[in-house]
């Protein structure tokens, strides 16, 4: 790797120097690396958010990427640090299902997972409450720089999984999901997969969220009438709820984790 | 082009993965460009703001820079995907006006505009709502990997330009203009140009904006008398009407296009 | 210095083109410059939380790094630009105190200060509000290109030494301090070190802050009760007050700058 990327997905924001303690990190142990931001403003401890952004960029990255992802309420506590191979990339991250969403994306035999153990690569002294900067960071650095996956721990296969993006069957013609983040334009992204149900597009459907019943689906944002909720075909895969040019998740008064109610004829 | 810079001016904020997406695509296809986010927190769907934006920021890159802009409300609509050459650089956006202010700044025989329809170059299955990935950054990294422009499109004559960035005369001394853009210390950039309006300077005038009425001029911030409205000759060239460590934009109640009103005798 | 690394530390936010405008001046004129966003949401004027942030970052930069530092409610007026080498790295920014924590941080025989005077080395014409364009960053690129220090300025030691992050003792067991930062946890970090008040450690200790007496202290947040006010020992060398998963400065209605009084028994 003559120029390795290592992106960053954190809840750290950018209002204080902690992703930036990460980078100079980075660059005394990796002075090649491409350092490409993802996203810092995950919710602050907002594992789920943290899983969709992950997973959504990661798979338009270049083979043999590293992906940071800290966003972990549980620094200093028993939780592991882990390295995930998966897809032919790499993933630095706790072990509190933030990759769960990368894992679901990617065929499942290209995982291999280990549990970071080797503290010769962290920084000394190590504080308790900022991992990214103490282990996850050098631990990608020096991935970047060569040192073998191996050398940083053992696999594991007992690493969490989380599953909450699926949608559970709760009636005959009933799924039940959920909104997995609300973007910046205010669209609510559901966890119903376009290629799971694909009866959206063709037949009637009902999506309810809010107090609200949306039946209409529109191919883009323009095509759907002003002013009105509707259903699109997300360019994540997933449908989505929006109002043209306005926010939905205002509207319909839903955050990230709202349930959201399927209904097929 | 070594290390070709791309540059980016969108309005995804950096709470979502779409400014990431569009990096990893980049660097899929353009390993050696040198990314460079201008501003992501362009206000959702503001073609003005984002006009202004890029045209400021562009003007200072080094030649043969490539400029991504995507502030894109007819994402998946009929509006066209264009490709222009400013100035010694290059432009790849939608072709709604965002580029307005590029093409004034620059001289106008330098300008060179192509609808880009080559969609070898784009992304696959292209989405409906996410052109910033399956379109515009592929075409710009495909740009900075050497293909040359011709290869993406026809020249087209007819693209958009917009012209709210010029003031109109509305009386014999009197010049009706707007906010232009408000910035993060809550100064409000008018469109009035030194340049056009050099009388400013040295002669009596009256800019109105809100309720207020504005007749002083200082040469920088630390000039102004606390807690007083005040005009400046701002960095951009254009002036701005300012409160030394305060917010005028809160003062007046004005937001990005109000109206402003210049009197000069 | 094959690539070497140039850092940003502004309050100019991330809505404008100022930041972009900078990095603009700086590939054009050091194009193998690798520029590091540390934080440009350095609250607008605020020299103190600037001071903070870039110590804190700066520590874990390589050597010879160049730190840009644009906090500068003075643009314009008599503050002089300055270029401070101080532990094997590089400083650029207005005195205006802004290094203050990074002088403290590091060893005292190692600063050297420059007053930056050499306008052949600005952009010209020179505007009197953005100095970060026209000065500061310009500087920094042409050092980074090769430029000695020497070249910038002459030698001065009257550059302005901030003392606001040291407690003052106001009592035979009472300490009087401040916070440092807020971050975007709502921790607060305030100005008591940990090396100069080790016994907060070991024995018993009261913080006051707000209208809220701190008696507890942990080893990090998933040790602290839910809930639960708690001090902890901070990843910056400072102590911090937490709650865990919530904000103890909204708790505490405290911004930067809020008293913190320390008593020791």
């Amino acid at each position: 790797m003559r120029h390795p990327v290592i992106s960053l997905t954190t809840d750290f924001g950018t209002s204080d120097h902690y992703a930036g303690t990460m980078k100079a990190v980075i660059l005394g142990i990796a002075p090649a690396a491409r350092i490409v931001d993802i996203s810092h403003e995950v919710p602050p401890y907002a594992i789920h958010d943290g899983a969709y952004v992950i997973a959504q960029a990661a798979r338009f990255f270049p083979p043999k990427s590293i992906h940071l992802v800290v966003v972990d309420p549980g620094v200093g506590s028993a939780r592991r640090p882990i390295l995930a191979e998966a897809g032919g990339q790499f993933f630095v991250a706790p072990d509190n299902g933030v990759l769960s969403m990368v894992f679901e994306a990617l065929p499942p035999a290209s995982e291999k997972v280990r549990h970071i153990t080797a503290d010769r690569y962290f920084l000394q002294p190590l504080s308790q409450t900022f991992h990214g900067r103490d282990i996850f960071a050098p631990v990608a650095a020096h991935l970047a720089a060569g040192v073998p996956p191996s050398r940083f721990g053992k696999r594991i296969s007992d690493h969490l999984r989380l599953d909450f993006f699926r949608p559970r069957r709760t009636g005959k013609h009933v799924w039940t999901g959920l909104v997995l983040h609300i973007d910046r334009f205010g669209n609510l992204i559901t966890n119903f997969r376009l290629d799971e149900f694909p009866s959206i597009v063709t037949g009637p459907f009902e999506l309810n969220a809010g107090l609200e019943k949306i039946t209409k689906l529109a191919a883009n944002f323009t095509e759907a009438i002003p002013g009105e909720l509707t259903a699109i075909l997300g360019s994540s895969g997933y449908v989505e709820i929006v109002i043209n040019k306005d926010s939905a998740a205002r509207r319909l008064g839903c955050g990230s984790g709202a349930p959201v109610e399927l209904i097929l004829y």
